[in-house]
């Protein structure tokens, strides 16, 4: 299983390289089913068209627009193979057997059927398929939501029962930080799953959340690796015992998230329903909340911070008057100029020394701490959106992870 | 039924302005299927991909590919339909029930199926359709060959008994010869199957020859207009006895094509078999004779001319060699620099005045005339190529068919 993003299938020439690599794998002997997602940034240019003709675009035919973008990049894809002389064929998200939910725009997959693409393997094809894209049980075309076409090639090896799934992408590999921001950052040989989903989960950009959790729940090898140089990149497999049973903190990256704005509500009465309320009230507004820092009480009454995407302040924002009411609380303000830093390892749960030291480097580095929450093998800091990259870079040195460079 | 041209969707501006025409006709009381085609040139930008990435790309991707093209547009004209508070709902070709034969590029329809039109007509919606693609009895997606979204229309009016095929396009319906070469060209009220047939077939550029054929064997009434003035245009429709039973010729337009080239075989001796001979090796060169005139034979020898689109001129020269040896010819020449023009006209075979007065008004030019043929409404000369816009407007003028501006 080979899956190719949107910047390695951008223009001809890319295409031709990725045929090249394609053909070759399958003539060292091994089936391929190849993944792609639509050209560089066409799926962009669709979503403003339809902005374009309408205001509220109609979810089905966002979707019947979207697909057509794979079904672009696959069939160029597959001609391309086909041009080398190997015998290559596409398919629809829906000729590949991805069944999936109702849910137009961000669709859940029930089902990968891959019987036609078992057919074309056993007759020596190339399968080319169409992420990003399903069928669903009422048989309309759905998208199962933004960069869900590594989602796609994680469930199509999954039913294939494919040796392993080799994300290609614009980089090396994962990174123990963004390079960009810190030089010395590592390409890491490999990590786990656990490690993988905190690294999505807050920031890392490299492998999108919701394929890790398939893949893991899914026991599929995955490959991340370049299609610019075609170096080994970074294998994410199951946690490796003979490494988490030393019992110390194996530290692997530095993450870091710049898009959310933090809200904080005040003064709420210490109350049971008080967070059902508000949270409700967030939800139904269709705002996804992220982190929840709830202080301690003080006199029966309490600040609840949280942090939202960016994106979603606005719309958080305009039912805040109405839970300040409904909780009793004395007001609420907002802060966009926010970002999260988050130390991702194994072992870190039991290695309370870690948290320690991290919040002694960013206060060394005259860095506030905002808001704190940790997880098994995490400890994420909200700071203010300036501190955001000499925070990292700070980590980074700090905890050994910087490369010899 | 009603069917948008690529210049009609070209862009987002036009897509709103044909959401407002179809939403209003639906207001207006009438069920209303539509068929698109892809935005403005978005078919070529295709092709070229498709041939930047592979020397010779497979019939099946390259079906695969350009079918996005319709998908795009029919998925935003949906939604700009529904933007306006009219319920629609788009139908790839698939969908809709447009079955074909098995040959991708060019597939013929077999059967309009429209159940899940009928459907949508029937829970009130307005259904838009991709034009120009299909699904082949082999469940593969095919297309019906470049220009044949009018075919589609016309193809779905006929199997759902619409009462009228309205083809929007950048004119405003037919004319009596090209406006841009004849500024006094009339805009024609109607034409009848076998008029349009004819100038479709010679350079006619307003309807395509297999949708004319389509809607004359099935007695679907088209109507050619405007999307840019909406303004009437012209009615295609059977015959009018009550203008043809006066036995008079009723000359509809001039019409050229300068996309052709001729070739001659010299001294080709005059026995039974010879026409099959080269025939049959133009066509399996891939080869689309069009014209074909064999002098009278002197001395059992006999010069045949024929014309080729000039695309296929090259194809046609390399096996002209083999037909001289094989026909025992004493030779070949070619001219891709010629032109046809063409007079349209019920009536005109029982007309004999009608052809020599075309003679001689070309004379009058100083027009000579390379080859002629003639059908019962048509008669085709061949000139030179600089010679076909000076013999369309002098025809033009000398018919009467100038119009009072």
């Amino acid at each position: 299983m080979q899956k190719f993003g949107g910047t390695s299938v951008a223009d001809p020439e890319r295409i031709r390289a990725v045929a090249d690599h394609v053909a070759r794998t399958r003539r060292s002997g091994d089936d391929v089913v190849v993944v792609v997602s639509a050209m560089g940034k066409s799926t962009d240019d669709l979503l403003r068209l339809a902005f374009d003709v309408a205001e509220r675009p109609d979810g089905r035919e966002l979707d019947m627009l979207l697909t057509a973008g794979e079904r672009i990049s696959m069939a160029l894809v597959s001609m391309a193979v086909e041009d080398l002389g190997v015998p290559a064929m596409s398919f629809t998200g829906s000729q590949a057997g991805i069944v999936t939910d109702t849910a137009h725009n961000r669709a859940k997959i029930m089902e990968v059927r891959g019987d036609r693409i078992r057919e074309a393997l056993a007759a020596g094809k190339v399968a080319i398929v169409a992420g990003f894209q399903g069928v669903s049980t009422e048989r309309e075309i759905t998208t199962l939501g933004r960069g869900a076409s590594d989602l796609t090639a994680v469930a199509l090896a999954a039913a294939l029962g494919a040796e392993v799934c080799e994300i290609y992408t614009d980089v090396e590999g994962v990174y123990s930080a963004d390079p960009r921001i810190v030089p010395k950052a590592r390409k890491l040989a490999r990590v786990s799953f656990d490690e993988m989903l905190e690294m999505a989960a807050t920031g890392g950009r490299v492998l999108a959340l919701r394929s890790v959790e398939f893949a893991r729940n899914h026991h599929v090898k995955v490959h991340v690796r370049s299609s610019f140089t075609w170096a080994p990149g970074t294998w994410v497999t199951e946690e490796d015992p003979s490494l988490t049973s030393m019992e110390q903190a194996i530290l692997s990256g530095v993450t870091h998230d710049a898009s959310e704005a933090k809200v904080t509500i005040e003064q709420v009465p210490d109350r049971p329903g008080v967070a059902a309320t508000w949270f409700r009230a967030l939800a139904d507004a269709g705002v996804n909340v992220d982190m929840i820092v709830q202080n301690v009480s003080t006199a029966g009454r309490t600040d609840i911070s949280f942090t939202v995407p960016r994106t979603d302040l606005a719309r958080a924002e305009s039912c805040m008057d109405k839970i300040v009411v409904e909780t009793e609380a004395t007001g609420y303000r907002t802060d966009p100029r926010i970002g999260r830093v988050s130390l991702i390892g194994a072992g870190m749960k039991t290695n309370p020394g870690i948290a320690a030291q991290m919040f002694e480097v960013l206060a060394a580095e005259g860095i506030n701490i905002e808001m704190i929450s940790t997880s098994t093998i995490r400890i994420s800091c909200v700071v203010a959106e300036d501190d955001v990259e000499p925070a990292v870079r700070a980590l980074h040195t700090a905890f050994g992870l910087d490369g010899a460079s």
